[in-house]
């Protein structure tokens, strides 16, 4: 089974399913594995380590993957994306910040320009800028995001930036996630902890365990992870994780972590070291409730879009005329 | 064009289209209307005014409409609960506090009993104390909520109370939501801002304008107007409205609210009165970048159920054997 739409055709895909490219989880392997099924798999470049992202598409071998930036950490390292487009990536994915710098070398180095908002207003000036698709990221996503919802923000971006195809991330964990995202008018979905939980991701075992066992209800959106890594992150955005020793204790007092900063983070490397999950984040977002799986990317694209055509089916089937 | 699901089954409604029972908006006409259509219409009994319910079920004349309150509240005065039971409405919808005390006397006077919850532990607990229907609230809705969003937490409960009904609740303003709502595995959807809009919802007349203008951008949550009105909330919940003077003034900053409020209540009875919206609060969504429409509810209903089963289709047309 196969869902035709203008992201498959923009970037002649089988299937319109994107990874969403996670720091350091959405390695080259992982990102191989999607594309090779037929989706779009992005590896996470996040804070623009050029030796891990040369290392990654190394790993990806021949597979047409593309990368993903945190904008404004480019800002802070710009020869970061010459290395990229020197892979020649497929599409080149910006999030939380102004693409306008950057557009025109991306995609007259022939990649895809895919701008990630949090807004409407964000949108519309990616579209200005640009952009060839648009990920509409909804606050239930995991890792950083913005304030609106994915379900009432899709449609919204998806009436002002027509005919740019738009890509629903946030929220969605299935086949019945990605149904809906088509019907909101998506062309197609982005997902994270699924794949977090897939084989060939880099989360340490203990996180793709705990992501595999996690409920919606357990995670929790703060500054904390960001502080203790410190980076400084511009207003308006916070990090969703599940919730754990470290949230609980700092999430609502900001100031008392400041005075224990060196302390806690030599607790935090040292957790992310040997995957203590009590203090390292496992940074998912809030469609944590299905049992997740631990096989491989490529089989779980596949399953992804015979589920989402059998929900579109069988809603059909509701209709009396 | 009719959909058909266990709700219509359960509650014998032509529709699965549910009005929110917006507190002193969703009066007897607009329920009326919307039962009439083929919906359910709730009359929103809120913060449990005996006499405003009393006037609002006359209103509704024979249509057949159900009533929502707020859980806590009718704790402080649950002789409401007989007041209503006595005009045999066809649902009796609580948020926000413990179903159980009050699921006898709803069931055995011959109401359907409806859940809304927040959280999938919430769910758990209202599917064991016997309700026959559990709405999902995502936080994207207008009014109060709780933090967990629509997309991912519709198809949690869907799978954890089946094969009880669930309707989804937040972030559905129009058929694409309906239809999304449909392929989460939702039995139903209902809607607020889009109805509040409408000509018999008893919303100030320049309150329904900026619902008509507004966009999705441009609410916020915060617990102002509910310090202002003296209510009482629990934690965990807040109040989703369009972002304005009081708002802005007041939301980061509760203690000098607390300072001033003798002052600002005053002003906030005043812009109540007179419809002033850049104080008063217009309670609406996040699903409010449509134009909205002042048009009479039963057409919406009709046109709502049309625009899902077209974007059903035009999904299913989107898939390739």
């Amino acid at each position: 089974m196969k869902l035709k739409t203008r992201l498959t055709d923009l970037l002649e895909l089988e299937h319109p399913i994107v990874l969403a490219p996670m720091a350091r989880v959405a390695g080259g392997r992982l990102a191989a594995a999607v594309s090779d099924a037929g989706g779009l798999g992005l590896i996470g470049g996040g804070y623009c380590e050029p030796e891990w992202i040369g290392a990654e598409f190394d790993e990806a071998g021949e597979a047409d993957v593309g990368i993903g930036f945190i904008t404004w950490r480019l800002d802070q390292a710009p020869g970061v994306l010459d290395l990229a487009l020197e892979r020649r990536p497929r599409a080149v994915l910006l999030s939380f910040g102004d693409i306008a710098p950057y557009a025109d070398r991306i995609k007259s180095a022939g990649s895809v320009l895919i701008a990630q908002v949090q807004t409407l207003a964000q949108a519309v000036a990616a579209w200005t800028a640009g952009a060839d698709v648009i990920v509409a990221q909804g606050a239930e996503a995991g890792g950083h995001a913005g304030h609106r919802s994915t379900l009432p923000l899709v449609p919204a971006i998806v009436d002002r930036v027509a005919p740019v195809p738009v890509i629903a991330a946030g929220g969605i964990d299935d086949g019945r996630g990605v149904a809906a995202a088509l019907v909101l008018g998506a062309a197609g979905a982005m997902l994270g902890r699924r794949f977090y939980t897939c084989r060939e991701a880099l989360a340490h075992a203990n996180a793709k365990q705990r992501a595999v066992e996690a409920g919606g209800d357990d995670t929790v959106r703060s500054s904390v992870f960001d502080r203790l890594r410190r980076w400084n992150w511009p207003a308006g955005y916070a990090l969703r994780t599940l919730a754990n020793d470290m949230t609980r204790r700092w999430t609502d007092d900001p100031g008392a972590l400041a005075d224990e900063l060196e302390r806690e983070i030599n607790a935090f490397d040292a957790a992310i070291e040997v995957g203590d999950t009590r203090i390292a984040p496992v940074i998912i977002g809030e469609a944590a409730d299905l049992i997740g799986d631990l096989r491989g990317a490529g089989e779980l694209v596949h399953s992804l879009v015979d589920d989402a055509a059998a929900r579109l089916e069988a809603a059909v089937d509701t209709l009396e005329a």
